[in-house]
């Protein structure tokens, strides 16, 4: 039983990656809320983000915070917001949204689509930052 | 010029305060989402928590860490969302919000207002979880 997060992880679903370490993975959101939405993932299989090990935990948002980084520069906004509900993948992952005003951090709101090649532009855009 | 929360780490305005130690903060917030929403706040005011120093960085999140469970034993939820949005008061701030639904972290929703003897017996439960 392998989550939808390990399969990206593994390789068997594709994603646009924007960094990965032996521990942790950023990729974009399939579904974004805005454009740069990003997911910080660690790459160990835990339910709740607070139940990892705190040297674990410790690193995967040291992780978070140079992708936040990336995104702050390449993506024009006000801030990088963070949000982490896990509700729907029992695989504990970290929001980073870009953000302009209070509703971007918004879950109700309608999710964005991109065309393959926007993706592509949006990933390096961080990549490169 | 000091931001509300500089206030409440003075001690210039009161918090029901969860814990707190030389470097962090954390208290319920005055306008909870849920029961059991709680801030923890750096006491050196940054705006951007991914500016702070990566140590001091990884110190809050270690804190947080902490707090977070805390409330996951006292407030029955399904678990604890995290949120850093900032747009409102320009001092670094992380919500802890406990979690049955996803619209639990929706920041449109209204306001919670709780009694004082309300919100001390929230207080305590967390203290002593």
């Amino acid at each position: 039983m392998s989550t939808i997060f390990s399969k990206i992880i593994n390789g068997e679903i594709p994603s646009y990656k924007i960094a990965e370490d032996e521990k942790h993975i950023a990729f974009l959101d399939a579904m974004p809320l805005v454009k740069g939405h990003t997911l910080v993932v660690p790459k160990k299989e835990t339910d709740l983000i607070f139940d990892l090990d705190s040297e674990d935990y410790k690193e995967l948002w040291a992780f978070t915070q140079d992708i936040a980084k990336q995104i702050k520069k390449a993506i024009p906004c006000k801030r990088v917001g963070v949000a982490v509900v896990g509700l729907e993948v029992p695989h504990a992952h970290i929001h980073l949204i870009p953000l302009n005003s209070m509703d971007d951090l918004n879950f109700k709101n309608a999710r964005l689509i991109f065309t393959p090649e926007e993706y592509k532009e949006i990933q390096e855009s961080i990549i490169k930052a």
